[in-house]
């Protein structure tokens, strides 16, 4: 008995049987006693769509435009909800992300929420309706439709969760929870009942893809209660919150981004002020730059290496040999081809031994390390792609999941 | 130079090819020095497949998601031919129906325009952009989305340009204009230059389908001008106005119906008050009555017979042969397949041999006559089905176009 905020993607909506099973969800959530805000995408290829027409009339249209257009995507996917509720015989009502309450920045196509104006929300929900709200999308200061960007479902429903103080966020997906490791490539890979905030973003950032970034950053600050869902099996999922029961898991999971490549700066010279250069000139490109590595090179030289996206390296790549001479090194090198591994857990901040044992892991597999890097809750390394899928099980064996 | 309204129907934004030929005569009014307000529809089918897409889930939904889905349609077609227009390189601005101002009253699925709220829409004429404007929908006072019923995108762009004071309100179709009668039928028709507002309402509710009823309606309350256009040649099409110089013209047009029924009930009392109960049955079930006859009967008795659609026939008999002992008639005669042919005009007030002229054309035709109808302004009569099209032709041919 609580407020519940379910969150529905484009495939569980994508057709007439998958809305029914959605409105299905819904309604026996409501059925249990509790007050139920629905948010839902866009269904299935709807935006692909809608991004095709507009495609075909101006390949550079204004965003603000293009968020007039793709808004329509969830405002089909909240009626058509909606009517399959009525079906059900319940109460119900749709609204757009306007009419929620949604206040956004002014900025199209990736707008942030700045508020939530949560009158008509309480206003239906205390005629004890189910509220289906149309996600990614809001209205800015100037009256016009905005929409939110990649993953804006998640961070929509986080955020209605957050100012409507629900006791809980389901995000409904195409898998049934977090696993220790992607099920597709390690056959060992178990699902996590918990898992936290921090444990989440990490993993999220490193290629898990079944949450957001944003959603999960937002559900942190505010506290909000995250649960990741099977919209088509009906077994618990996992539980994404502030504090998770101390377990005797170090690891939480491993995940790998097999999107890398390596650039390396060689022979730099060795004098102060010569790596923020290097990192400006790829911030004025928006470059994301991710592990770096300085060693010491001949002669006195220095070289760095770092790695960006497999799709930025030639932007990189140019913009370094433009300013080779200023910034007076020897030559570029630039590879593609790698893959990132990482192990991921609040556990290993404590416990030495846990780098040493995924190295050791990665050596009798015989994966050759370029590079690492490590945070507080974190391991990442550098290897060749075509060791990717090998090097992620040799480690998700090494601990016990 | 001025302001001017452009409507477009689902035709004529119907692909990527359509819109760009509506961007260029919308661009190419606003360079001839004009402040520009474009009104569009749905895109070809899109309300049909919409339409198809709620009928899945539910074959009875509430009318207010009806008014969420549908007004989808008109959304996709403003950010479409904003981008079009961003691609000629003019400045330019879609606006949905709230955005545009439009209020409603509260009915879902046939709402009325209660009010206009033009500061959005000055604002951008100000800043000198074309706007492009949703038709068909508005906003309630519940804050929630209405469309306006059949005809609404008409409606919306006179309503605009009353409110605005346009100097002109374009309503672009697949015709050129109005005819004195339907050029697929009668080879000579031939276009008007001009009409008025009471001869368009005559041809319109008659069949001519070019303009919907209640957008004629508006724009002779608030004397907007109108023109019918088309939106494939760029030819002058048919003004519509108060007032039209006078002519040689008697008859301005001349329009058939083939979808009429006619119920005879037989051997009524000859009482007062029996056609008023004859006709409060009908208006109780919502049915159309149009042309009507008295006649005397046999032994003090009369009949009333009257038209009806051809698809509400078997509802008003049944509705009649239920009470036609409380009547106290004899018996009730139905008959489908009949078609109305009328002829409209103005000057026909003052010249009593119009319907002399016409009767005799219908003779010499050997078009027998059923019932006959006569407004200040129209003539109509009752024919069988199978004459309609050679009535068309001979009542045409007998007038000078």
């Amino acid at each position: 008995m609580g407020l519940i905020v379910q969150k529905f993607g484009g495939t569980s909506v994508r057709d007439a049987e998958r809305i029914f099973n959605v409105a299905r969800i819904v309604t026996e959530t409501y059925d249990a006693g509790n007050d139920v805000v629905v948010v839902v995408s866009a269904q299935g290829d709807t935006t692909d769509d809608l991004i095709e027409k507009a495609a075909e009339i101006n390949s550079n249209p204004s965003k603000r435009e293009m968020d007039v257009l793709l808004s329509t995507g969830e405002q089909i996917s909240i009626s058509l909800l909606a009517m399959a509720i009525e079906k059900l015989g319940y109460p119900v009502v749709s609204l757009t992300g306007r009419q929620a309450g949604f206040l956004t920045q002014t900025n199209y196509g990736n707008a942030r929420i700045k508020k939530i104006d949560t009158h008509r929300l309480h206003r239906e929900l205390d005629k004890h309706r189910i509220v289906v709200v149309a996600g990614f999308q809001g209205l800015n200061r100037f009256d016009d439709i905005t929409t939110l960007g990649r993953g804006g479902s998640d961070t929509s429903a986080v955020a209605l969760a957050a100012v409507l103080h629900a006791d809980l966020c389901q995000i409904y997906t195409d898998v049934d929870g977090v696993y220790t490791a992607d099920p597709r490539i390690v056959k060992n890979a178990k699902k996590l009942d918990e898992i936290s905030f921090d444990e989440m973003l990490e993993l999220a950032s490193l290629g898990a893809q079944v949450l957001h970034n944003r959603s999960v950053e937002m559900a942190k600050k505010y506290g909000v209660k995250m649960e990741v869902v099977s919209s088509l099996e009906r077994k618990p999922g996992t539980k994404v919150k502030e504090a998770v029961k101390v377990e005797k898991l170090l690891v939480r999971g491993v995940a790998k981004d097999d999107d890398v490549a390596r650039i390396a700066v060689v022979g730099l010279p060795d004098d102060p002020g010569v790596a923020f250069k290097v990192f400006t000139l790829m911030a004025k490109k928006k470059i994301n730059v991710d592990i770096i590595l300085q060693s010491i090179g001949r002669h006195n030289t220095k070289d760095i290496s770092f790695t960006v996206p497999a799709g930025q390296l030639d932007l990189a790549k140019e913009a370094l040999e433009e300013n080779l001479e200023e910034l007076g090194a020897d030559h570029i090198d630039a590879a593609g081809s790698f893959s990132k591994v990482s192990i991921v857990g609040a556990g290993m901040q404590s416990n030495p031994g846990v780098a040493a044992k995924m190295f050791e892991a990665l050596y009798e597999a015989n994966v050759n390390i370029h590079m690492i890097s490590t945070s507080e809750i974190k391991i990442s390394v550098l290897i060749d792609r075509a060791d990717s899928n090998k090097a992620l099980n040799a480690v998700h064996d090494a601990f016990e999941f």
